[in-house]
């Protein structure tokens, strides 16, 4: 999916929320267990009630990969689904990858040529040549990590450079070099939202993949006083709040309500720039 | 496999030679594709015939995620393998994950639980709760990336900070709150051998993983002049330069050779400290 795309889904639809599918097998309703892969049943019933209110899906690569290779079938199946029955969904593949060259070209064609996500998040840390492999497919994105919505990201993300500014704007600002605003984004928390106000002042029409809205404590409000552009230039995710909304058989209705309330924010917030 | 017995492995077999089973199917000799899983095959075959001379094995997961489902069936059969049959041997998935606290939880114990590798590589640009999950397991290593071997490590990698250090630099003294020498190692690539004294400034101690000898260009000698200590204290990868050796049906015998050749250097190498 390109960038016009992106943007007409997002007014069309009144909403730019990701759904994220953090789907861990402890937490979902009991009686999925005798199916015969639970994961995927619950994954395919959120995104069933869900679609009508989201612009995009996010499942996290590690909930899949804990439950070994059972779990990854549970991943591509999901990936699968998304592709065949609802083409105007943008999936994100949240694995956070980074190697050197000749190992991100694998992942880049796993990722992008095999299962056809749309967009895969990567870890900045090796630099340029772990990143651009994953920049030579038209219309795939990149979202890379630039400032990560836990404690954690206090630790080195915001270490201020000798040369002025800290290590997140240095991955902004150096990154601008790699790709474009049609195929990167940018990893950015909602736990620190002034932050998005400096985030802005370097990549002002990037769109920016924003988790930590709801279970993390982010406030969908402040995200977009700070991160709203005229083409809305933000995707927000929510994980916990949405999908484990209830663990009874009427998990899935529950998950669409609360899809549902943050779309009706975000439908608000994107008349207000209309 | 705790630190004295790496130590004792290493001065056992006077090796401190890993080798990075980086399999990629196009470049695995044409007579194993008819087997059933080629790429196991190709696995068991070098480690059989290059276990004598080495004392870890590091296959990089991209490599395998990139054939899909079928491909991490290879990855954990190898494990398996080396589980059952080299229980001498060190096993390091090289994966560089990093994600936030619940999410490196859900990675270590798909890792650390379920396969039972002794080691994972971690990237550390998320900070602490992304690195701390994978801590809490005894007997089991953290190997979080430093300096890289490529290119692109000089992106971000050696930025300097503000308040004096390159950002690896920082990455190294911070790491050291949070775990010890017995399970934290570190990754710092053989291509820049000048800049492991800078390392081992800050880490005298700790293990380091070295990648970047042999087809990215690095010297074995330069690396020991550096980041040799007097309990070794090394642990140098060597990938393509072995397992891609030949590629007719005497594969791994042409591997076992240049495993032998790096390790009979590594062996004066270790007389030189005895």
């Amino acid at each position: 999916m390109n960038r016009k795309e992106l943007i007409k889904q997002i007014f069309n639809k009144k909403s730019f929320l990701c759904v994220g599918l953090d789907t861990d097998i402890a937490k979902i309703p009991k009686h999925l267990l005798e199916y015969e892969d639970p994961i995927f049943s619950f994954n395919k019933e959120i995104i069933d009630f869900t679609a009508p209110y989201c612009i995009a899906y996010k499942p996290n690569l590690a909930f899949y990969e804990s439950c070994g290779v059972g779990g990854m079938l549970s991943f591509v199946k999901t990936i699968r689904y998304l592709k065949d029955n609802y083409t105007n969904h943008f999936v994100i593949a949240d694995a956070k990858r980074g190697d050197i060259g000749n190992t991100s070209k694998m992942y880049a064609r796993s990722f992008f040529e095999k299962m056809d996500v749309d967009a895969l998040t990567i870890a900045p840390y090796m630099g340029e040549d772990s990143v651009s492999p994953f920049l030579q497919y038209s219309n795939k994105w990149v979202i890379l990590l630039a400032l990560t919505s836990n404690i954690g990201s206090n630790d080195f993300q915001l270490l201020e450079n000798k040369s002025g500014g800290r290590l997140f704007e240095s991955v902004l600002s150096k990154s601008q070099k790699w790709g474009t605003e049609e195929n990167l984004m940018y990893v950015v928390g909602a736990t620190q939202p002034e932050l998005i106000k400096d985030v802005r002042t370097i990549v002002p029409n990037h769109f920016l993949l924003v988790p930590g809205v709801g279970a993390q404590g982010g406030s969908l409000t402040e995200v977009c006083k700070y991160g709203l552009n005229n083409d809305c230039g933000l995707i927000v995710n929510s994980s916990r709040n949405i999908i484990y909304a209830n663990n009874t058989e009427f998990f899935a209705e529950e998950a669409a309500h609360k899809a549902q309330a943050l779309q009706h924010e975000m439908s608000i917030i994107l008349n207000s720039i209309l």
